[in-house]
């Protein structure tokens, strides 16, 4: 349970999203799990492409900081519903690009089919599938938005990620690593979808 | 008092912003304020992504250096348009993208609704809202221009910033950091309305 | 037969089309020839824009590693059939970029025509002419995708270029900065196409 | 008469420019003036967003290299042209942008109006007012697209900069920071011009 190893993932993601334009303002929130019962998550209120370790705080499953004066991301409880829906989620990006914000805006899923980079989603394998990825209305009241998005990934357990309309994406993998690149293949072929 | 300070955050802003393309030649120009009489802003006819600590100067409310051999940029009487507003004002910039630049071609005021980001704009804290930026038509006349703005301002207090038609973005916040996120977060959206 | 030369050039390559875009998540692969029997290529699973030395491994004209536990880039031997086409060729670049998958899921060939940028494209002289870069429908069974590419090059020596629909750009040259700079020739002739 | 100084620009100026994708492969070129005699220019071949200061050669306003084995730039005629031209020209910059690819390929000449940043170009103190770039037809003939631009700027010695179709911007000024700057300034309104 080191801390500063996935800080450091976290740090260098916020850099990559923001040169991307992804993470503006103060927008977006990273998270990585600790053991069983605890999280590393960006502290509210910070520039996601500025990070430094002091950015961070221990918080448990309901988002409640543990040992540290900093107050969790207005979005924890997202975080924690991911971490407590799949015990194989290790890290958890949230991203606000200009094409999932325009495409959520627009749709109420985003169909992606025929991309190669499909394979970077969990279980798939090849381009030749297709995936929705599931636009949820924003929400001010984050418990709210919560309970809904985990009903859903109760019902669809295969939901690869998804995307919070006029707001951002979010993504999740086994490490910061797999999640980064998850980010990487769908604001891409978000992008694409924008351009199609 | 000290002016090293917001210097650099200036400087920092601006290479930022230099990277996105939000300030091409010698476009833009910041400022921010050192008291209750006098504003730190950036020279005429310098490059605002390749700031130096020479390239500033200090000015009062009327926009008159204090103590310095150069010019102030062009457009200062805007800066101190809204020093002079504001008491809460401490900083102020002003960028050309191609987003507001586009949009302000075309519109009269850039209405913005729903996004997540409005959350970054004074006096709002939910995405559920719709905020009016006016567009003003571009004049060469700087002191007729920043009596049109300040009328609008006094008539509509709650205006989040503003754009003059062609030529580009005004924002400001309680300092460079605040103002620089704002930047982000309108420029974000205008590039979403742009994409839509 | 230095090895460390061409994945310094493959390295620096990736890390120009990471800021690019072109190598999202793990997508594209590089490789350069060693000599008449073995290429050096991009293992398996890496990012393309983060490269190190040890993300390299040799391999034979059939794709096999020599001496390395590491796999070889699934779509080796899309790599392996222009060494054996062509022993002119002396680097293979592949890149994912928003233009290409877009154009590539619209289109059969992509038709350039007129462009300055004809001229770094193999035996072009003059912007006054047109080219045809033909688009294959993605396969997840490399083995026939090759046999397929190789079969249109066999019938068309000329052929400068190609692209898998939804997937992205297969490029070659020289050396690597000749295939580096075909890549971006390329790509920026896609990116006008796609904004015509 | 030092070198190394107006080397130091070009480089730099390069560097920007390829990370705004201005100069792909090896296009573009770019030069100033030395004297009433000779011009320092980039050599034939090597990529524009990658000089070093071994990538110069000076040659004369025939274009000739004086003192060097390297090849000077295909397209030194063209900027010999401007140098003959305009004694008070100091700098010529030679761009490849998208933005100028796609309007040049569609348009005869691109008409700038209301733009802030017309005020970057050589005379012109408002944006109210309107200017033509010319655009002509590309030619590999360089000595006479040469001599076509030269009766151009003599009927209308107001040109404040010209595209050439399919291929690129020709902007200048009495430094390299100046025609810089109008490089920046004329390809932000292009791209303005491209998504309005």
């Amino acid at each position: 349970m080191n801390i500063n190893e996935p800080a450091q993932s976290l740090i260098a993601a916020g850099q990559l999203f923001h040169q991307r334009g992804w993470v503006p303002a103060t927008g977006g929130n990273f998270s990585a799990r600790l053991d069983g019962e605890r999280i590393l998550i960006t502290a509210s209120g910070c520039h996601k492409g500025e990070l430094a370790a002091s950015d961070f705080l221990v918080a448990d499953f309901d988002g409640k900081p543990i040992d540290s004066p900093r107050k969790a991301s207005y979005e924890t409880l997202l975080h924690c519903q991911l971490y407590r829906h799949d015990p194989a989620i290790g890290a958890v990006l949230h991203t606000h690009s200009i094409a999932n914000t325009v495409l959520s805006r627009r749709l109420d899923r985003i169909r992606l089919a025929g991309y190669e980079l499909l394979k970077l989603l969990p279980g798939i394998g090849t381009h030749d599938t297709q995936v929705d990825v599931p636009v949820f209305a924003n929400d001010q009241d984050i418990a709210r938005l919560s309970a809904t998005v985990d009903a859903h990934m109760k019902r669809d357990p295969q939901t690869p990620a998804y995307v919070i309309a006029g707001h951002g994406l979010y993504a999740w993998g086994a490490d910061v690593a797999q999640a980064r690149w998850r980010v990487e293949a769908l604001e891409f072929m978000f992008a694409c979808e924008l351009h199609a």
